[in-house]
């Protein structure tokens, strides 16, 4: 048995898994591999629409905003943002609180002015800024809700006068947010959806269409909407996957249900590290994440050894990112709160060893 | 038993899928399923590793060209090839052979000049024109390679003063090609080399950094190369399946051995065709294609008995692109001779049935 604190690509529920795998053998007893049928036959087709009525339904998606499912990650979103939402000659506004919001804010770069309304980068993204204006006159502002390396999150959004445009890879479907209050939201699967390979897109329709840019048809959201995420041959395997996911969570009580065993879970892991006098975090603690809880030793020489340890425990993906080291305890939706308590016994006697 | 003749996505071999399900619930003997692994971890690492060995050995891809896989399908390289190659003030010649290649012709314009150099759409692009001239001042010459909707496939390409583009998407690893012919290649995975989400993409180095374009990231294959593939989360698990489909084909004897197998399984099929006085091929012989074999029913009453017939004998995805009408016979690499034999004995007892 593993406890798979991984970064991403993350933890899916078991019984995702399984079904992954019995529908790549013969899919919904059509004979037929997953792998092998027809994006365009019916029984694809009620795959592609169960996810969409998922996420519309799981994450109250309002009447105004299209959903897609794209290939590319959110480091092609990073583009598609700015070639769809801004204007030729236009500027755009960026929250810079860790390496993938600065990776979309020098994709932007290719497209138009760009402004940094405020960084933490001076404290290796430790905190997210707080204290900024939103430039009225730029096209939008990116904001990353999650900061998956430095384990930082955003637990209030800003107001703004612009449309906000969100990177929510690493938290979506974790917690409750109102779409109403963003423009695009996207987020690569890999997390809390599904596997690598996908990328959902919530776009507001009437943000589209008032750039002036030309957009090669599958760089256009609106080419994808009109397509109904199907202008060309979608990646099966992850929409399906994905659809399993959303499933699974929707049986779980949805999204304010998750969030509820989420805030538990790093609730537990923080008050441990908080207590045991051999860890420390290494965030504010107001802005701490509920999906990547990061930490390290007060004595660099536990490193090893601790990460050792976990490992005989079956406790994997516990390392940190290189640019923060110490661990990055990963806890999406699909981790249960037993393998939290493991970690948390795994640290309990880890002190004991070490007094 | 099913006898899978769909276009696309198409079959995969049989032992590939029973491995990659497998690999869904415990890659390796990690404990950790495919999905939930990092796309950094050695055990990843490998798997892209082998997959982009295999392309480059089964391929024959010379020294100066880099393998790359990506996402988006050969719909998004409809964008790329222009992106990457065509210059400010350039222009790109075309070969209408079809929807597809209609389709690339249409993203390139997004970027530049274009030129038709022929087209066969006045006769429902029933074949391949070869009577023309590339212009030499062209930044390339793009060409599909396999037309899957008509059934018409390019069995000799074109000696050309500039760099060739060729969408490969339906005939990839059917047939040996010399890959110094072109300049750049790419290819759909879902017909010959996986599942649907990940794109094959061939490019020759030099060719590169030429066109004086700011491109961003994720569209420049200059940072593709140099991230290895890897410069986002790739797709991990059609990568993988791709890996295990390059490795049956090795086993199978390769290319050579394949394309032997395939030259028969078309020769079967369109002489039975030629043969039965109930059917007739829709395109000119010297340009049938090797991969999707389309045909009609003489006598249009026919055409809907004989789809209910062949259903009943397990033979599905045998129905024509709506644009052709008729019959499709997509006879893809992983296809067994012995599907095309069941088919061959429907036509005769519906022949028998019919007299």
């Amino acid at each position: 048995m593993k406890h798979n604190f991984g970064a991403g690509p993350g933890i899916l529920p078991h019984e995702v898994l399984k079904q992954a795998a019995e529908a790549v053998i013969n899919f919904n007893g059509t004979g037929l591999s997953l792998l092998e049928i027809s994006h365009r036959s019916p029984e694809f087709e009620a795959v592609l629409d169960e996810a969409l009525k998922l996420v519309r339904e799981l994450f109250e998606v309002p009447e105004g905003y299209s959903i897609l499912f794209l290939q590319g990650g959110a480091s092609t979103q990073f583009a598609l943002a700015p070639y769809n939402l801004l204007p030729e000659g236009g500027k755009a506004a960026y929250l810079e609180t860790g390496v993938w919001a600065n990776k979309a804010l020098k994709e932007a770069k290719y497209f138009g002015e760009t402004i940094v309304v405020a960084t933490s980068k001076e404290s290796n993204f430790s905190y997210i800024p707080k204290d900024f204006e939103i430039p009225k006159d730029a096209a939008y502002f990116h904001i990353t809700s999650n900061n998956t390396i430095y384990g930082t999150q955003l637990h209030k959004f800003f107001k703004s006068p612009i449309p906000v445009v969100c990177d929510m890879s690493s938290d979506i479907f974790s917690r409750k947010v109102n779409v109403a209050d963003f423009g695009l939201v996207y987020a690569g699967a890999q997390k809390n959806m599904g596997p690598a390979g996908v990328t959902l897109v919530i776009v507001k329709d009437d943000l589209l269409g008032k750039t002036n840019r030309k957009i090669p048809s599958m760089f256009n959201y609106q080419t994808q909407i009109e397509g109904g995420s199907m202008y060309n041959t979608p990646p099966v395997f992850a929409i399906y996957v994905s659809m399993l996911t959303l499933n699974w969570l929707k049986a779980k009580g949805g999204v304010e249900a998750i969030e509820k065993e989420n805030d538990a879970k790093a609730k537990a892991l923080y008050t441990e590290i908080d207590r045991n006098p051999l860890f420390k975090g290494v965030c504010v603690p107001e802005d701490r994440s509920h999906m990547n809880v990061c930490f390290v030793v007060q004595n660099p020489e536990h490193e090893k050894p601790f990460l050792k340890y976990c490992d005989e425990k079956g406790i994997v993906g516990l390392k940190g990112h290189r640019s923060v080291g110490g661990f990055r305890a990963s806890i999406y939706n699909a981790l249960p709160i037993t393998s939290v308590h493991v970690l948390i016994d795994a640290m309990q006697e880890f002190q004991e060893k070490n007094k």
